[in-house]
C-alpha cells in the first residue's frame, strides 16, 4: 500500500498540497487499521464527535506544514 | 470544495494572515464532515467546552505558523 | 474584531512576544466563541483544571514559536 | 534494540520516508514498553479506538516532518 | 510579572536552555491562574497524573525547540 | 538534577540522537516530579495504557526534532 500518492510531496498548487495533506492522514490511519470494515464502523461516532474532528484537522495541519515547506509555499507561482 | 480560499497562503496583513488560519482549520473539519447539519448540530456542545476551543486554538495556531512563514513573517512591510 | 494587535507580530523585547502569543491565543478563542458572557462562564471550571491549563499553555508555546521566529528570536538586540 | 533503522534519516523516496516514520514511531513505544505481550494485549483496543488512531498519525505526522527535512523534502530526485 | 526571566532566550549553555523551557512554560501557566493558592492546589493531582505529566512534558519541549532554536543549538560552544 | 546529559545537543549518530531524545523528555518528567516512589507508583498504569504511551512517543517525537536539527540531520556522517 502506498502511502504517498505519487510518492512526492510536490504539487502544483496550494489547493492541491492541502488535499495531499488528507491524503497522507488518511493513509496513515489505513496503514495502522487495515480493515476497512473497522475503519467504517469507527467512522459515524468519529465524525460526529467535535473533539474527534479538531484532532482529525490537527493532523492534516501538521502534514500540511510539511508539504507547504516541501514545495517553498508554492512562492515561485507568484513571482 | 476550496480547501484554501484563492488558492494561496500569501496575504496583505499578519490579520489576514491569521483570519486565513481559522478559515482554512475550518474548511478542513468541513472536508472531514461534509454535512452541515451535522456540524450545526456539535457547535453549541462545542463552542462552550473550553478544552474544545483551546484544541480548536491549537490547530490555528499550527495553521498559522505555516501561512506566517510562507509570507515570510510579513516582514517585507516594515522595512 | 482584530485578531493581532497592531497588525504585526514584530516586537520590541521578548517579554512582549510573549505578552503577543498570549494575546493571540486569547483572541482566537473569542473569535471562535464571541459571546463574552459564555467565555466567562467557562473560565472558573478552565482556570481549575490543570490539564486545561497545560492545554493553554500549549498553544501559548506554538504561538510564541511563531512570534519568535518572527523577530529572529531578538537576536539582534544583543549584537 | 535499534531506535532507529541503519541509523539514518536519510532514504531513497518519499514513500520510504514515510515508512521510516511509522517505524520510528513504533521503535518509541517499544522502548517504553519493551513488553511484547503487553503491547500485543492493548493493540485490539487501541486500533479501534478513532481517538487513538489520530493521536498514533499525530506523532507519524512529526516524525515525517523531521525526516522530510533531512532529505530536504526529497527535491533532489525531481530536478 | 515577568513572562520570560531576563527577557531573552539565549542562555550560556543547553541545560541552562532547559531550565529556561521549564521556567517559561511555569510563567505562562502564572499568567493564565495568577492565584498561587489555587495553583498549590492544583499540583498534588496534577503531579501524580502520568498524563498530565506528560502533557506538561510536552508543553516543554515546544518551549525548548523555540530556546534551542534562538540560540543556533549552541553550535558556536563546540566549535 | 541534568536536565541535558553531558550538556549538549550533539550526538555522533541518529541512534544516539534518538535515545537522547527519550532520555530528555525522561529527565522533564523527573524534574516536574522528582519523588521517585511517586514516579515508579504511576507507571505500571501509564506503560500498560497506549494512549499513554502514543502521548509520550509524541513527546520524544518533538524532541527529536530539535536535536535532528541541532546535528544538522547527522548528513555530514553520509558526505
Amino acid at each position: 500500500m502506498a502511502l504517498v500518492p505519487d510518492n512526492t510531496l510536490l504539487t502544483p498548487t496550494v489547493e492541491d498540497g492541502r488535499a495531499l495533506a488528507l491524503k497522507i492522514a488518511r493513509l496513515t490511519i489505513k496503514a495502522i487499521q487495515p480493515d476497512e470494515a473497522t475503519r467504517e464502523l469507527l467512522r459515524p461516532g468519529y465524525a460526529t464527535d467535535p473533539d474527534s474532528l479538531t484532532a482529525a484537522a490537527h493532523v492534516v495541519a501538521i502534514e500540511f506544514a510539511t508539504i507547504a515547506a516541501a514545495n517553498d509555499y508554492w512562492r515561485a507561482e507568484r513571482s
